[in-house]
């Protein structure tokens, strides 16, 4: 099978149109029932698979670095009577459990993103519900911030998962109905049961959507909601859009290579190791010099290659259950382009940007499911944002003193120093996780002293003995004792279940409060992963598998 | 097999040495490794299994309210250089799915019972840690308010069902790591990896224990912090214990009945129809006429029998998955008995007891996986605490109006009534759930100023039409539509994947903050859940199911 690339552009869109009109822009889908990223199935009713969502994705990400004007976006749908009907049955019942686990866990995220938009940015996203909107369709409305319906007196709001397929609403439904729309739980279980759905009235009275419209009025209701959300954006101005030409990705068997990024596979321990590279430019003077070089402005280029990397590998390498993530370059040039982009915050669209995107990308790396090993040694670039990747990590080894020369495994200048991380601003609170906690609190969560005791430090390159008196690392051997240590590491975490070790790593990472987002990724995804895995849905009779094929599914009736 | 039975006494215990000494009580872990409660594993290595757990469960109740000169409780084991080996693995290993989870469910409250004892009524517990804790021993530790270990160069604190069994830590072990007692997420990550465990040392250095003492002073060191802990407790005064005689359960083909709660089984369409019944008499005058009832003084005897109940459904009858809750009575003398306990709080240890134990038999109804219907009726009693049993429920059904003369079930003059609902003060916190929050809170969570407004209806019968304006129910029917619409609810429910419904349910219920315990059942458990039921686990070759052959699980390497 050929891997799954995430990378389009609207030029390329088969299911989705991006319509751009001043402050206000549409996104409208309409998916081509042949257009299915896999054979097997017709994306008939707007329905969607990994394909439609990733010209999702595409549009959302572009409407925040392209289309700096646009405030307020509305999402609808180009076929009359229907809105959408979610993730298309067929090709779940016939997804491995991997490939279904990974589809939600992308999906989950770009619906964090519509919501990000709002609050981070500004650009604030109106469902328009013109039809029909089922399952994974009334939750993508439920991500957007107001969600205006039509009361036509046939277009319900559903989801019918439950009833109709023996699995959950798990792109966030039950969540979002409860925790963010505050629907009443006893009404949230009438209407995940009613596979008919609530018409628009119902939906009102209860909370499921913010207006209603007549037909004849709906157009004009969207419309007016939408510039009164413009008009209350503060987006921050500064220039044109940047245009986010296609990443330079080359892949062989030995592993990934971008500009910025590199990975290089090991098959037979099923690991594979990423490079992060710093700038070899000093950042220019200004915003205005960042966006003279475009998307090739060193954060935002390592940033979209590392995102693409990140899914790229979760859906391409599924074997490949460690992952070592190193760093290589100077950190203090690293630190000036970090020193440019905050000093611009809330005065540059484009400074918040990146930032933004930058902590989406480490909170994809939170949800990962793979081992996490943090490797930071002689010429790495620890600093700043990006010593939160290795924050972002389960473990952190840090080599102690400069390599041996006869055991340095590249020459260099650099190498030649002991390893260092660089802590500043914006390892405590400008990237948080998605429990509100940047990840020092979420590392220390009964510490605030100590967490700000390590703010006091900012700036200073931390050599390994004091990071790890610190607690900011987990182990530093010296360089006698490297390789055998991380080998060690490697080959140990190869022995264990990859299924124990997900479930290990999605309670250890989020110490702390929760959120909606926190809640949908442990709470939900957990109770939908273990749903998929039973008979009553995916057995040969289960309700999944037998959907559409006029016979019901038939249910051991045991409560677990 | 034999239906499996919660109730135990200390004259019956196989297990456990209960042992009182003033303020110091003593719980002494000695398995008998003959003594499981099914054939085909031995208790070796003070391993556990349900039975094991029941008498613990037991000990700890009675050291509520059997003995109110308790301070602080010592766990501790009876074995030489072994504390507890944690759950017995043949016996995980034989278990089915839903076997595992119910015990892996009862085994979390138990702990969680341990907590309250300390925060609730200053009864704190001590692991006394004399020897290895591994896996479920570690667990049972990490529930205490304090961890003393013994330091001898062998003692270990582990948490092996990563790396031996392929299964999680799930009685709470990876959540109590990092959010009680605020471990790093990356040590935490090296802890539940690592077979062999650590040492003492380490162990108090990465704060997985509190103190550590070498053989010669680790008597004195446990008896030196349970008499401090003993001294800080605020434990309230009031005269001697209640002795918890044993239920009077009377179970046949057709249901449960104890002298106040009745549940008649309807196995065609997996229903069970639970009834709590009112008080017949007028509450005493005061806490000394409450305690010359002893375990007969109504709320207490109530209290007992519901949760028995819920247990003996949840381990006997598991096809039972829709639960009809009922009350039958005089909501103004049920109100009385709340009003005694109510205004004694705080002073009589007795009437505390009974309010927090009252508070953990509906936190257990709140992780109960079966669907829970409150159906209100006429002469129903849905008053203060047993209005708490409604707002627990899924949803709620109210009979507006009386019943017509022809269709009423029972004559009666309450039954001639319309049905009502009257909050009490116990509705706004005397019982939260285990996310902090009311029940009524936690249902209206969008709308404070809606829940101070149910606040200044306490004390006033609602009946159903002002019920349901309010939010305090879900449907209204008349008589003449009850019957037909309760059957339908029925028996769509009963047509649903149950497995689809537990997920569901246990998303809908917990709108709110997030806690240590729900986390532990939300996030932790549904993760194991999952990871039970994948085959590197529990498949043929599975590491679980191939523990202690010599032959180690084979792994599927996919993440998913």
């Amino acid at each position: 099978m050929a891997p799954i690339d995430f990378g389009t552009d609207p030029s390329r869109y088969r299911h989705l149109r991006l319509e751009i009109d001043g402050e206000i822009a549409r996104i409208v889908i309409e998916a081509d029932e042949g257009g299915g990223i896999a054979p097997g199935y017709e994306l008939k009713l707007n329905s969607y698979d990994l394909g439609v969502d990733i010209e999702l994705h595409d549009a959302i990400q572009r409407l925040r670095f392209s289309h700096p004007q646009v405030r307020a976006v509305v999402l609808t749908s180009g076929l009359d009577k229907v809105f959408c009907a979610g993730a298309n049955i067929r090709m779940l019942a016939q997804a491995g459990h991997a490939q279904k686990v990974n589809f939600c866990k992308f999906t989950n995220e770009t619906r964090n993103a519509i919501e990000e938009a709002g609050t981070d940015s500004g650009q604030a996203y109106l469902a328009a519900v013109n039809g029909n909107a089922a399952g994974g369709g009334y939750e993508l409305a439920l991500a957007c911030d107001e969600i205006i319906m039509i009361d036509d007196g046939s277009a319900a709001v559903s989801l019918p998962e439950v009833p109709l397929l023996a699995v959950l609403p798990g792109t966030g439904g039950l969540t979002r109905l409860v925790d963010k729309r505050k629907v009443r739980k006893d009404l949230a279980d009438v209407v995940a049961t009613r596979s008919e759905g609530v018409r628009a009235k119902t939906a009102l009275a209860w909370g499921l959507v913010d207006a209603i419209a007549p037909p004849s009025k709906f157009g004009q209701a969207v419309l007016d909601r939408a510039q009164a959300a413009a008009a209350r954006s503060r987006r921050a101005p500064g220039g044109p859009g940047i245009e986010l030409i296609s990443l330079d990705r080359q892949v062989s068997e030995e592993g990934l290579r971008y500009p910025n990024v590199t990975a290089a596979f090991d098959r037979g321990t099923g690991l594979v190791t990423i490079t992060a590279h710093g700038p070899t430019e000093e950042a220019p003077g200004s915003m205005a010099g960042a966006r003279e070089q475009g998307a090739g402005f060193w954060p935002l280029a390592v940033t979209r290659e590392l995102d693409d990397l990140i899914l790229w590998l979760r859906s391409n390498e599924t074997e490949l259950g460690t992952w070592l993530i190193k760093t290589s370059g100077d950190a203090a040039k690293a630190l000036g382009y970090e020193r440019l982009l905050a000093g611009a915050a809330g005065q540059d669209w484009l400074a918040d940007e990146i930032r933004h995107f930058a902590k989406r990308t480490l909170r994809r790396l939170d949800v990962t499911s793979r081992s996490l090993f943090a490797l930071i040694e002689p010429g790495s670039c620890f600093a700043g944002p990006l010593a939160e990747l290795a924050f972002a990590c389960d473990r952190q080894f840090m080599l102690n003193g400069p390599w041996d020369d006869d055991l340095a495994p590249e020459a260099g200048q650099a190498a030649a120093q002991p390893a260092a991380l660089t802590l500043s601003a914006a390892n405590f609170g400008a990237f948080p996780m998605s429990n509100g906690l940047s990840r020092l609190a979420s590392r220390f969560p009964g510490d605030p002293g100590h967490v700000a005791k390590l703010e006091q430090l900012a700036g200073r390159p931390i050599e390994a003995e004091e990071a790890l008196d610190l607690g900011l690392v987990t182990f530093a051997p010296d360089d006698l004792d490297w390789d055998d240590e991380i080998r060690i590491a490697c080959e140990e975490r190869a022995s264990l279940s990859p299924d124990a070790l997900t479930g290990m790593e999605a309670n250890l990472r989020f110490a702390g409060p929760e959120t909606p987002q926190t809640k949908i990724f442990g709470r939900l995804t957990a109770w939908q992963n273990w749903v998929f895995t039973r008979p009553n849905a995916s057995g040969p009779e289960g309700a999944l598998r037998r959907y559409g094929t006029g016979q019901a599914g038939v249910f051991d009736r045991n409560r677990a």
